[in-house]
């Protein structure tokens, strides 16, 4: 079969109720440069991965396994694909 | 003027031509997990903030103030602002 090379964004974020420091640390910096109405911080991780796959359904499958192996944290971590 | 919330997602990327070693690292990784056919992997950023403002235009020019002074490095990364 020929391969196709795909444009895929993953989104790495922590789970609802997981503490962020990082994020509080950025809240916190905001308001000291003026921002205000700033009610919540959090971070995240995107990785913009481009591969080669039989088709976007087997793109799917495989960024999917590549976010339980090893992008993702699934303890406290939630992924979300998507391709181009 | 009475303030509403919303929610903003801020994506920060490296500029195309900025080296990523972090994104080389994880693509190697992948290599050793035997995923075949990823060519290419980029690490990004994201913050996911809730802030008050009077309306959308203005939450969209806080937002993009907040990256220009702390969230992005601007030299190096480019941001993008979506607020839903």
């Amino acid at each position: 079969m020929s391969m196709k090379t795909y444009s895929a964004r993953v989104r790495v974020t922590l789970k609802r109720g997981v503490l962020d420091p990082q994020g509080k640390a950025i809240e916190g910096a905001l308001g000291s440069l003026g921002f205000a109405g700033v009610n919540q911080v959090r971070q995240g991780k995107t990785f913009d991965i481009n591969l080669d796959a039989t088709s976007k359904k087997q793109a799917e499958d495989s960024l999917n396994a590549m976010c339980e192996k090893l992008l993702a944290n699934t303890v406290i971590e939630d992924y979300a694909v998507s391709i181009d």
